[in-house]
């Protein structure tokens, strides 16, 4: 057990570390299944594995700190179920990729073109991107099995169980929700700024911020206050870390993010941002929304992507989604700081609040 | 509960009532997340509810029966634990559907063109076929996770939910398993019967029938030997299952079985019926051997779908099957009849074990 607080780095080995634990115990359990399968839970691990942030269990870590007290179980018997949390997020990756048709992820081949690959080096029958997409499916699948059965097993008495799997049940069927919101919203052409922020709500404010928190929290302690006070910090942070997200998608570094620069642009996604901009040209500069209205979506040149991002800031979006992303912290450390909670976790979650939203990958 | 022992058909209908109660539950608490969301439930729903043998589901209720007892809680707690694997298998359904890209599914639209078509009927953006497999994807996730919701809210003394969790936790990571032994075997054109038999295994003789009679014991008690016996009558079962399935994937009647005659032969399936077709034909007869090899997992017109059932059947490949079928069939009744077990268990098996094996959809 950590006597002090961890800092940020050593919370990011001690997950990676029970993640590591946990897939090697779990691929050596399922070998029987066959050679064949062994590649399949390798590319699992080396996926899990290969890096992110480690935010989810993070978060999760520093709500059971929150209302822990002394007598706590061991670090590592928390963070091996908080780990869950990438297990569930590899998933969703996995997934998310195969829906966007996505060629890179932490600037190396996306799961379903590791595969396709993979499938094409062999000289196999058939179509390659279809061995790539089925496999990507199954390897998201099997992630949140494991996920699942980390929840399921986890050493912890009953009634926490029982709080645990509650919100284990809530940001699951969260997530899938705020990932067909998303896909509906695209394909519907839903350009309202509301309709972004209900993605938002559910595909990252909750299931980055929020319930991660409510998670640790339920491991530790029947506290419905606190758990009220993390609804409302995780949905102020949770929607600053995705408006951190919009903002890079369109004047990111392509060095630091690993994905190609402007690509919510020529994605067409549907964000915050992209969304306020067209609301403010509208408003204001009839030149701008009409250039933002045919760019937004489109194959654009990258000499193209800088006019598109010149006309962001100069109707005033950027500015505007930053002070939006500076609001929301400033409110969430307020709500923090009056919780009635341990003064570490308080430290901790400042931090990682920090760290969350003024990113730059 | 039953004071004797429920009839078949009467099993069918307790697990769908289970199944419709626990989706009305999940879709009315999740219905906040948004209308839109709800048309991805409502999906869920309806392919769950649709129709399906439900064979899994009663494998476990005689495997909870053989070892429960008289102070056995009641059929209904019982039935919604078990109703989960319906949900486990809707999940593999629909991911199958993507992975073999298949068109129809019990005689409807597959999940994928099922939202293809919702998209294309709403004029919406981009590709219907990429948003018919994302929700595809998606609802297959929500299954899954909902199948996991019940099992680890499923009303048990401690040491039954551990011993539940084991088995659940083994039957979705082998299902998975069989599911990319598959797509490798297809791809790679692995057409030995070891290499299908393989894939039976642990797609189908774990997965339909072995794991959920042990789900089933696992719930009621703690009997290692009956867990043992299991094993041994549900791999044999569940073969014969899997066997007379690729029968009726060459064989069937397409008005029974809702796929199109001789599916099978056209998508080039690695099954053991055409294994064995193709290595009896090698001994005995050459031009039978090259019309196989030559005609499966092409794109065979009617009249050839019948010349090569004709091959299957002249060398001896479709009786070979048959007498398979038989032994394996009248193993598993031995084993059970010397079984430990509550006698009524031993004909609710027995009538189960006849209609799995000797069905024609």
């Amino acid at each position: 057990m950590y006597t002090a607080a961890p800092s940020a780095a050593e919370l990011v080995n001690a997950v990676v570390e029970q993640l590591r634990q946990y897939l090697a115990e779990r691929r050596r359990d399922s070998a029987y299944i066959g050679p064949e399968y062994a590649e399949l839970t390798a590319a699992l691990e080396e996926f899990v594995l290969r890096g992110g942030k480690r935010v989810r269990p993070a978060f999760a870590y520093w709500g059971w700190r929150a209302v822990a007290g002394e007598d706590r179980q061991s670090d590592a018997q928390a963070l091996r179920l908080f780990s869950a949390l990438e297990l569930l997020h590899a998933c969703a990756l996995a997934h998310d990729d195969v829906i966007d048709a996505s060629a890179t992820r932490r600037g190396l081949p996306t799961v379903h073109r590791h595969f396709a690959d993979r499938h094409r080096t062999n000289s196999w029958l058939g179509s390659s991107e279809q061995f790539g997409l089925s496999a990507a499916i199954l390897l998201g699948d099997l992630s949140l099995v494991w996920a699942d059965d980390i929840v399921a097993t986890a050493d912890l008495p009953a009634d926490a169980h029982v709080r645990v799997h509650k919100v284990w049940a809530d940001i699951r069927t969260e997530v899938l929700g705020g990932q067909y919101l998303d896909i509906v919203a695209e394909s519907s052409g839903a350009d309202s700024v509301a309709s972004a922020m209900n993605v938002n709500t559910y595909k990252t404010a909750s299931y980055t911020v929020s319930r991660p928190l409510q998670l640790g929290a339920a491991a530790a302690a029947d506290r419905p206050d606190v758990q009220a006070v993390f609804h409302q910090i995780g949905t102020d942070l949770g929607v600053a870390f995705q408006l951190r997200d919009d903002v890079l998608g369109v004047f990111g570094d392509p060095q630091v993010t690993g994905k190609p620069s402007g690509d919510d642009l020529r994605s067409g996604k549907r964000t915050v941002l992209l969304a306020e901009a067209v609301e403010l040209a509208e408003r204001s500069d009839p030149a701008a929304a009409k250039l933002l209205r045919e760019s937004i979506g489109t194959e654009l040149t990258d000499v193209a992507v800088k006019e598109v991002c010149m006309a962001i800031e100069s109707v005033g979006a950027l500015a505007a989604v930053e002070s939006r992303i500076e609001m929301l912290n400033r409110r969430a450390i307020e709500t923090l700081n009056e919780a009635q909670i341990d003064p570490q976790a308080k430290i901790g979650l400042a931090e990682l609040a920090s760290l969350a939203s003024n990113r730059s990958a």
